[in-house]
Order: structure tokens, then C-alpha cells, then sequence
């Protein structure tokens, strides 16, 4: 069946036709909304088109779709059991795989949504502190709970009462919020970097990074870093490992097991006692075959050496992508880690020239985004990469036919 | 590994052991942690013992453990794809069934976990109404976020601000609360029927809610019933059926995918304008996966039947044990809808005799657990239930040699 009557029929039984972020109404006209297919670095629409894909499901994906590693390792356990009465011996397993390669983490925990481990770790905070006040930096996001979903209807006051904010990378601003919680200072909660939305990506600055950690030391709170977007793309054990800087909670989801449903938790020592007495807990948490995928994808990463590997692509996709744009006078903004880029045009304050481009791209191959992270993986090639490059090149076309 | 070892391990790299409901640290010592296998109506622990699983996963096994026509079905949806830049085409079918089958429901919504369903109904209720107020039965679990978890533990007052509590099947405390909020009512969140911990469970009465019903309708307020634990197993299409009574919002989770990961909302269409402006969202909401499985384990609740089938067994399992206790002199309380009944003991106010009997029946082959909703499946066969009475008779003579 076509994007189109699925679309029709999704109108009828789905508000709006699709909730949240995958809601295809809010990209360029020629987006599909329905996917059947993903094959490594490859999607398929519900039109039989096929993309490169840079999204990677939002970051999900990180081995590939379908990684044959990965899925031989759920299935190896599907056909043990999955949702039992309690955990199977890779729930084990898994912890210990964690604790073996975040150097902070002395435990984890496992949940299902990446807004379940942000949730989890602030309730850790408050317990561990006995305090309520929580830093949150302006604009970052951290799940779509009533606690910090950016769309505010039908949340209340309460729901966000005890944050302060800060502006990310701004250190003077993060001392000042602490200064104002004063002894009520739970927690200071920061993305790995800043990848809010629709705004130029910055990596944390050694300075920033430092100075959340002494500030957190001196108040008593916990620093808390989420790790949910951009964790094991950046570094192997930890985002802020090469500013030198650990924090006490991290939260992790998305890329821990390549697209299978889980979220995890990771601790210091010195918070495994509030981390046991907090009530938080799913149904399917303890499931066991995401587990096991997990414990695929983690060795995976190490095995297949992914991360230099995406360093790789994306530092040559930025690299000839910014070259065909000065080549033809457009001013596009490459930010964040190579790894996981967003692209912005400058003076384009209604996504107009975004909307272009990736409508474009779209048209010719590749499955790019106009205002959020985007995403490569393990199974992309470097002919991957040069579909992207000539479907950005059509794409930098149409933006130079927007004059 | 055994269970002790596999403890043991545990124990360095998971705070407490084990997080939530799951953990065996709350039941007798005999009972395993650690499971390595489901089959039908049985699970097998780590140290190779199987049971009859009257737990069920705690509910969301409602076909049986590796139901072949839902993992065939999961399988299939595998091979293409799960998780995805946007749903795939499962999602509409899946939503269609939703709506075919339950008579309040003209659209519907997905999620992961039955908090994030009980919470998004919440969300969707105050941006109906533009309200705040929430009336909450005292006692009910409506999850394991801030807001409603039991443990306040790392919570604030704020969390659970803008609540209000009733008395489950007490229409006049009811109708109090309803008073209290004013203007303010939003919504009455209620479970499908009273299945609180450690306290005989109860139907919810007619009178109750036609109440609710009426109250929610004079204020402009939204009736949420929380289907999570009871949705799929005493119904086909809402729990509240037989009763007459249709809520505005349901929750759904646990049976809805025979323990494959998936929560959802359904609604009405006076609703469908406010859960579109609502954001929820999560990384593995749109997955294939468990759609494919919801899809084949709402089909084949209907194809077998299994409504009666777990009415039958349930009602055999009551009667014989009830006449087992009775011929023992053993006061024993069995409490809930058949399918999903619960055993306590008279003038047992430490779980003294609850916890030798399950602990007695665990080592004859039973899976019971002594304080909360157990759960039967269409997998059950009558010879289970013969071991389960057994296991039970065992049970029972040890509740007799204390006395």
C-alpha cells in the first residue's frame, strides 16, 4: 500500500496521523511517513524507494538495520525466552559489560525509553541528596515526560517546579544556577554535547565540562551526564572522557543495542544506595532479548572499530560537503561531532533553504534531516557517502535556486 | 550458572540486585531470581527447575511463552524491518484492530510501557480540559513514574501535585473529590478493577462507575481507565463493558503483545484534537516489531478463545482450592476476576502463611506469589491446573504447621 493511502488511513485511527518526532508533516512535502524495509546503512519507504540513510531510526541504529550479529544474538535468545518473571543471566552480563567500559560506573540499571533513564537519574539525585533543585541547560532535551517535554500542553507548573536553568557551555551561567538553588542543588543534568534542535551543535568545552564537576563537588549534587543521543558514537566508555571529566549518573539508550528497545542507567559507588532504594520499574525492563542485543552490539562496536569508522565518513562527508557549498556560495553550517552532524543554512530563518536541500537530497537518494541530529553507522560505505554527496549536491542546486 | 551465582554477580553490578517488581529479594528464599526460559504455560529458573507460571510475566503473557503465532508473526516483521525512521504500515492495521475491538476507541497511540500509557492519558486529559486536577483512587498503581509511583523515594510533593484521592468503589468519596477540584477536575484516572497489593481485590461495582462516569460528565472532566494489568484478559474490547460504563481515554499495555515491548492509548473522537497537541514521544515507539506481535495476539485471543478458556481454568483452580482450604480449615481468601486472582490468608498480617504456602507450592511446580495479582494464559491446560492444586494442597499443609 502507497505513503499516500496509508497516510489516508493512519488520518483516521491516529491524532494528527502520527504523534512525536516522527511525525513526517513536519518535514518537506515529499518525506514518507511509512518505512517497510532497512537493510544496513539503507532504508525503504512504503513506495518501494530506497535511501541512504542518515537518520539511523534517530540514532538507534548504529551496527546497521538488521545487523546479522546483532540479530542472530536475539534470536539465540528468543528462542530461550523474553519477557519471564524475572531477568535471564544476560541482564548480568550486560551490567557488567557497562561497568567494564563507562569508567564511572561502578552498577546499571535497565529501563526501555531513553526519557526513562533521564527520569531515573533525576530521581536518584533527589534521593541520593535529600534535595529537590535540579539544573537543566535552556533548550536541551532530555525525553518528552510532563518533567521536560518541549511542548508544554497538558503538563503544569509543578511538573517543572525545582529547575533552574543555564545556558549549555556557558560556565559563568551553570555557577550562577547553582548559586541560586544554593543547598537545595540535587543535580546538574547535561547532554553529552549540545545537540539541541535547529540550533548549531557545540561539543562540551573542557572549561564547562570541569567546571559542572567542581560545582557539583562542592554543592554535594550529582553530575549527570545524558548520554541518550550521543553515547557510544563519541567514545567507547563516556562522552566526556576526553575532557577528563566523569560524571556520577549517566543515561543511556538509542545506540546500546541497535535498534532493540532498552535504556540503562550507569553509577559511581557512592550512589548505588539511593539507586536501590528508588521504586522505578516496566513491565518489559527486564526483558531478556534486547539484552542479549545489547550485548551484541557493545562487542560489535569493538570488534568492527566503529567509531573511527564513522570518524572517517563524516569527517570526509563534511570536508566535501563544505567544499561543493563555498564552490557554489552557499553559506551552510556544518556542526557537532563528524559522526553526528547537523546541517543549517545561514539566513534562513523559516527552513526554507533546509526544507530544499533535504527535499532534494530526498529525491536523490539520501534520507537527511533539515533541523535535528543526524546519524551515521557502522554499515555505511564510502559510496554510501558518495550518494549523499551527489544528492547534496542537487540539493545545494536548490537552494541556489531559491536565490 | 546457578541462581546463587548468578546473584552473586549480580549483586556487584546492580544496585540491590535487582530493581522494581522483579526483584526476589521481597519473596520467600526458595524463589529464583534468574530465569532462562519460557514455554507455553511454564518458565524454567537458573538452576533448571520448571513451573507452572501462574505469573505470566506478570501479565503480559496472555497466549503463553513463545506463542509460535506471534513470534512467527514478529519474525516475519523482523526479516523487513523494526526500527525505522517512521512507523511501518503495521501500525496502521494495528490501530485499526484497536479501534474495531473496543467501543470507546476512535484513534489510538502507542508507546512502550504502561506508565508512559497511564501518564500520556493524564497529559492528553489536561490538555482537554485546560485543567489540572486529577482524582486518583488511594492505594492503585498507576505506574512507576514521579507522579505515581509508591515509593516516594527520590520524589517531590511537586510530582504529585494537583491530585486528588478517593476510595476504589466508594462513590461518595468519589464524588467528594470531585467536589474538592472545582472547576479544576480534569480527570478520574481508575484501574479496570481494584487490584492493589496485599488487599482482596474487588470488581469495580456498578455503581461506582456509573458515577464516575456521571461526574466526569457534569464537571467536563475525562473518565481514564487503566486497562494496563486487566486490559485483553476479562474483555474483549474494556473492562468496564459489562458494566456498561465507557471511559473517554483507556491505557493499555502488559497482555497487549503477548510480553512483546508496547503500550497504548485509545480515545475517543472529542479527544483526538487534544492527544494531537500533546508530545510524547520515545526512541522504540514506532517499532514494527511488537505491532506485528500486538496484531497476530489480538487475533488470536479471538481465534482460541481464550477469554473463556482462562474463565474456565480459573474457575476450576477457585472452587477446588477453595474447598481444599476449607476441608483444612485454612482461612483463605481468594479475591479478583478468576483469570486473575489472588490468594490471602486470614489474620496473616506479616505474611507468614503467605509466604509458606507460595514458598511450599514453588517447590512442588507452581509460580504463585503471595501478595500480588497472579495471572493464567491461553496456554494453560487443565493438567497444569491439577499441578497447580497439588503444589497448592502442599501449600496449604504448610500454612497448617505454623499453626
Amino acid at each position: 500500500m502507497s505513503d499516500a493511502a496509508l497516510r489516508a488511513r493512519a488520518a483516521r485511527v491516529i491524532p494528527g496521523g502520527m504523534w512525536g518526532h516522527l511525525n513526517a508533516a513536519r518535514l518537506p512535502a515529499n518525506y514518507p511517513q511509512f518505512f517497510t524495509r532497512g537493510d544496513g546503512g539503507r532504508v525503504w519507504d512504503a513506495d518501494g524507494r530506497d535511501y541512504v540513510d542518515l537518520m539511523c531510526s534517530w540514532g538507534p541504529v548504529v551496527l546497521g538495520h538488521r545487523d546479522p550479529v546483532v540479530e542472530a544474538a536475539a534470536a539465540r535468545q528468543a528462542a530461550d525466552g523474553d519477557c519471564l518473571n524475572g531477568p535471564a543471566p544476560v541482564l548480568v552480563e550486560l551490567a557488567e559489560r557497562l561497568v567494564d567500559r563507562i569508567p564511572h560506573a561502578d552498577w546499571a540499571m535497565f529501563q526501555k525509553n531513553g526519557t526513562d533513564a533521564t527520569t531515573t537519574c533525576v530521581t536518584i539525585a533527589r534521593a541520593a541528596t535529600g534535595r529537590r533543585t535540579v539544573l537543566v541547560a535552556s533548550g536541551s532535551y532530555h525525553g518528552a515526560a510532563p518533567w521536560c517535554t518541549p511542548v508544554p500542553a497538558g503538563t503544569t507548573d509543578s511538573d517543572r517546579a525545582h529547575q533552574l536553568r543555564f545556558t549549555y557551555n556557558d560556565p559563568a551561567s551553570l555557577g550562577q544556577a547553582a548559586d541560586a538553588a544554593g543547598g537545595d542543588l540535587a543535580a546538574i543534568i547535561v547532554t553529552a554535547f549540545r545537540h539541541d534542535n535547529v540550533v548549531d551543535q557545540e561539543l562540551a568545552t573542557a572549561d564547562f565540562a570541569r567546571t559542572a564537576r567542581a560545582l557539583c563537588d562542592r554543592h554535594g549534587a550529582l553530575l549527570i551526564i545524558d548520554e541518550v543521543r550521543a553515547g557510544f558514537r563519541l567514545h567507547r566508555g563516556g562522552s566526556w572522557e576526553a575532557l577528563g571529566v566523569r560524571p556520577d549518573l549517566s543515561a543511556w539508550s538509542k545506540a546500546i543495542a541497535n535498534g532493540h528497545p532498552l535504556a540503562a542507567v550507569t553509577g559511581s559507588a557512592a550512589h548505588r544506595e539511593a539507586a536501590r532504594c528508588v521504586f522505578v520499574t516496566g513491565s518489559f525492563w527486564c526483558a531478556a532479548v534486547p539484552m542479549a542485543a545489547a550485548v551484541a552490539t557493545l562487542d560489535q562496536l569493538d570488534a568492527r572499530d566503529v567509531i573511527p569508522h564513522i570518524e572517517r565518513l563524516g569527517l570526509r562527508l563534511r570536508q566535501e560537503l563544505g567544499a561543493l557549498a563555498r564552490a557554489r556560495g552557499v553559506g551552510l553550517r556544518q556542526s557537532g561531532p563528524v559522526q553526528m552532524p547537523l546541517f543549517l543554512f545561514d539566513d534562513d530563518p523559516d527552513f526554507a533553504k533546509g526544507f530544499a536541500f533535504c527535499a532534494a537530497a530526498l529525491d536523490h537518494g539520501a534520507y537527511l534531516h533539515p533541523r535535528h541530529t543526524m546519524f551515521l553507522c557502522a554499515a555505511h560505505s564510502q559510496s554510501d557517502i558518495d550518494r549523499v554527496l551527489h544528492a547534496a549536491e542537487c540539493g545545494l542546486r536548490a537552494v541556489r535556486r531559491l536565490g
